[in-house]
């Protein structure tokens, strides 16, 4: 089920440029105390209730200092594991364990984490048919993983850049001097397999849009009154986005009005780690 | 005063992935609507109260994209602004500006974040001869960004990676047979310009430390009384550095107890973004 | 009018390697005969008739050899030229645009060939409301370039690859055991943002992909008789598009069918470049 | 026979950007309908007359992906096919195989319609000691692969770039003042072990060249009867390349003359790509 | 015993680099000549006595090329060994192993030369408590390999670059305006785990270097006495380095007077190549 | 005269890889202590008699860093300096001056190294039609100017790598089966743009090599009388390359042996860097 992670180029440069960053000219503790002879084994286990997700980014990074590594995922990403849930198991040289620990976790707790929240949201807005999205607002260079943790939770993805999808702001609708100039100008150059989004500001913004045959409305800032009028307006002729200062306290409320799509940006913009540690084990030295 | 972002061929690099992975074959809204030759002024604001850093990473940004673009720094970083503050002004090609935007921001909003969380930190303890230091749980790719945010916000540095220091954990105490053995290994092969600190997880290993003669010693999730206690064995012949749990509620705590430096996690692996936004004037055709 | 060439780091990258693959360690031959200090003017001409694009791409050449070059267009992209017709004027030391003609030239000639014969098919069938169309039958490392292009010749871009877009083939309807379960699982995973076409062989499936709702439905390889009774089966509640063996000589009549789209592989896949040369002038000494 | 793929450095990086370019961030398509653990055998076939090369690229495509995908070649580069011919057959993933089809065939493809336009040109000069040569008119990016794809056509390559061998042309000749002071600048400077060769448009110029000694005189556009005395003129003294307009008819008058080198730019510049295709079989799922 | 060089991703890029340089479009001697199918045993042997160093590296550069290579090491890094001692055998594909045989050599004579003058002047210093060190007078690009190089020949490295230590030397003394200064701005900014040292020209100058309490001082140019003077007056509250015009034939004299460290810029800046061959045995044709 | 640095994109990518190893994430010397706004002057004189070469490299890595530094060459390359004389002045940032200086240094001193011995050998040959070339025994990554500094210094280049000329060595000929077969492998195949070498080590292998036509003969480490009976033999039907224990003392007698070629791996396999050294001057604030 869903994207792949072990073939994509992309993420084995990321994984890349993060030991480089930590390792950089060479792991000078472990290199001077850990003869280069000794195996050990590394639990990965689970300090928190949350969903884990990013094992497969975990086991590329130790993979990636050396092919002999052993990784065994113990569950599948986007499992909800309560604390001291074992998540994976390394076999491998104890000086590798040890080089790749502090890079694979800073992943994994990060793309668990993003899981996480995702997953709350999704719980409570369960009972409707509505989709919790992410944004734009990823970390720099690591959005391919997070929109992935997204998906892990529950969640669905929103574009992935400025190039998969048009969304007209208050800014392009502005320059182009209203809302059906703006739509006219994209439709007239962008590719058929291109979808339109619109965020729209009021009801009579709202009215233009549909007009307009976009495929998606954005409703910005919206309170849930004019929300509701707005499903009733548009009824299922676009989908409907709901975006801006949505938290797990008013989520629920917002799903309520009918809205297709709620679109989150702390999902990615603010993340709390989910809290995941490594042991390690059975050290013997290699005849 | 302090480490320069301009000239970093790290920085540059890391700029160029994130406006790769946000505009890849191109921004499809602003090419269809935006005249390539409307000029136009963004306005870059603080939507809350915290700590700026960034901004000339914000500035790198957009000149990345288009050499001409002028961008004025109203503040300089590790400023602490109330909402509505003018952060910068950047001037040039409205079509640039719209798609730097979510990038620069994206970049503004962490690096904020991180600064404005350390500045807490480091309030809750003024009064005390401390240092508030980071750790290397940062996120994958960016820790050049992150520790220059800490730095920002009235922190100092840990370590950068596993190459420029020595900090020897309980899992190489393991294999070594003990912190004499280990800091042994590492004394006999590192180089003069290495500081080598070792974590410590009572006061007996901390005694074995203290003999060694290591430049710090981490104390390891202890209670403020075993604290104060490491505080008086130590007596100032060495570092002493409490690390693990710490938050604003326990800060001022741990600081009373006499230890040197405190390190935290949370300031990068949770972060809450500071609340940035920019705002499009002045509009305006090249003649 | 379209999207931009000169602030997209993909292209620069594409043209880095370019210029990589053709002088690596220096142009032997100028640099022994033509001295550092000698100015000169290059004219770049169309030797015959046709649509010229990527003259952006051509002085980018020119400017990342020597960043005091001068490039001046004499037309816009996208422009049909007849034979003679001066397309830009190089200005600047003789040994950088001698350096630099052949990679300049290499890429404007299939840019702009493949703009000429898009602008041909275009020609044939622009009595009817129907879009010209690529495919990612295209020149591995230039897709970015030659969906310019096409775009210059009057045409439209297909899906940029497999990630901005859905398209069921014979293969993934296969292994799914249909095209309602392959649909189906598409829409359960897939962003609200993304457009879904299904390839279809015959008209039950036609009628099969319809009721699933698809955006798109691409008919492969019918005759013109069976692509009318698609088109009147489907009217309008889907975009209809024509493919496989696709000529100048039958586009019209595909055309005529009333299919909205039509997609040429030959547009990219079998390029006849379009001759253009340059010719160096005012060679003359710095003073 | 000939040069090596698998080993080249500089093509597996092609084959790289040519997968980022068509995967990006994932094969939505594929990654959505095909489990992950499903097996498949894919059929690579020619539908079309022609000579194949390129199947080791073809091979390196599938195995970036997946390191487990088995690949057997059917037959040898520079084989000429029937249609209808099984060219490789691909074992792995069902995944993978479809991921990679279409940048393994566009690579496919392209390389064997530069074989097999070369094939055709060797076949008209087959009764005469003459070399079909390429010329620098590559597709940037590519010119390792087809100067490779020429090769396996049986025609030769002539230098690969600007630094590997010294071509003085009509503007070298202007700037310098004449050829004998061209050819006598480079003499001084380059290596022992590099070739010149000088461009003539008469056959004064061409007296003027062979006093010099050059290695390889290039006649620029001469039609045959200059062409033959030329070739009596030089009698062996340096080799003689005939160059401009060539074309699958005038090519065998062309060798007639005696000339030793043909070069052709339309080889690379103008290609048809050979039409070859992959079928997907015996689709399992993996226990 | 120390540090990896085979999970090292910037040794892996940096040999990279290095084949690429080398073999680029391919080598094209040995793809003429050499059957694909050819396999062979490549022994390589020092021509001279020496201390060996980078065997790991060359076998990389073989590994590189061609996966299947099997190389065996005959000797550890760092051994000392007399001329025509075999140090490694490598088996595999002739073609591969003519390939990387220069490149490799290249490597192993370079890292082999800095190991053995190293391990020379480590000879001369024997019986005294003093370590000989690198400085960052290296070969752009090959830092890395070069301080290894010294740690094996039996020296120890200084900082590596100018981000993981503080050396503050003569021209940012007199920015600061004076060692006090100087120091006290770095000690207020760097990290805890960062070791400061300062360069002094003269006695006085030590004096105030010691009072700031920095780690290291560094004695710059000083003749013998003056050193004793210095180790006199600092009686081990720092480190003391010697540096500057230091040879074979005064490095013993400078040990004698007590200082802890001596470093020596042409241990790498001026290096004499290790005499190391490679023969090629036992071609037998694959069945 | 000669090839050019400046535009050359290798170059480029070598000095930025020198950047990123030395200052990694920053200069903390001098970002601690010297202001941001502080401009000087730098003078880079030569401390030793030699040929200076590389200025171009110095100044662009200090433009790396800094866009506004102003590098003034007060001499060209290839010069023959005395001891104190000033090669340039750079004007600029102090910090910027300051953290480019080791690295600007480190090239060119290596360079002009490279550059002074070879023109030792230069002239001690003066008096013969003889040239001076280096070989592929270069620092890896650094051929490109390690090979400019031998023209630098009066020398020549021989082939660049394996790929722009063909050497056929003994382990080719063993392989081939004798020199005639091997050189007949490679005519078949090698572009006619390619030069053919052949190594012999006797007379009668020589007479082989002649009859095949080859354009130059190595003679590997003869005695001065076979070379003498060798030059007689071949009467410039071929160049002659003494190759093998070539030094400042006998390269005078091999000279005059009235061999064409004399090649010299010591010009860069062990290089003794020249002396170079930068001071700083003109510190002020900017206003």
């Amino acid at each position: 089920m869903g994207f792949s992670i072990k073939e994509n180029i992309l993420i084995d440069k990321i994984i890349e440029q993060a030991l480089l960053e930590d390792i950089g000219t060479g792991d000078i503790t472990s290199e001077s105390i850990i003869p280069s002879n000794l195996k050990a084994k590394g639990i990965i286990k689970s300090s928190e209730e949350g969903v884990v997700a990013g094992l497969d980014v975990a086991c590329l990074v130790f993979q990636k200092l050396d092919s002999e590594i052993i990784f065994q995922k113990k569950i599948k990403d986007g499992t909800k594991v309560t604390r001291g849930k074992v998540l994976a198991e390394i076999t491998g040289p104890a000086r590798t364990i040890l080089k790749g620990e502090r890079v694979a976790l800073n992943f994994l707790q990060r793309i668990s984490g993003i899981a996480t929240i995702t997953s709350k949201f999704c719980q409570e807005v369960k009972d409707f048919p509505v989709r919790i999205l992410d944004t734009r607002k990823t970390t720099p260079g690591l959005r391919i993983l997070e929109k992935y943790a997204v998906r892990m939770g529950g969640g669905y993805n929103h574009r992935f850049g400025l190039y998969d999808a048009v969304l007209i702001k208050d800014n392009h609708i502005a320059v182009a001097g209203g809302i059906k100039s703006a739509v006219n100008s994209v439709q007239k150059q962008i590719s058929h397999m291109t979808k339109i989004e619109v965020e729209v500001e009021n009801l009579s913004q709202l009215q233009e849009a549909l007009e307009m045959k976009v495929d998606i409305i954005m409703l910005d800032n919206m309170n849930s009154d004019t929300m509701r009028k707005a499903v009733k307006i548009v009824k299922g002729k676009a989908l409907i986005e709901a975006s801006g200062g949505i938290t797990l306290d008013n989520v629920r409320e917002i799903a309520q009005t009918g809205v297709d799509l709620i679109s989150i940006g702390c999902l990615t913009h603010s993340v709390k780690s989910l809290d995941i540690s490594m042991e390690i084990k059975n050290v013997s030295r290699i005849s």
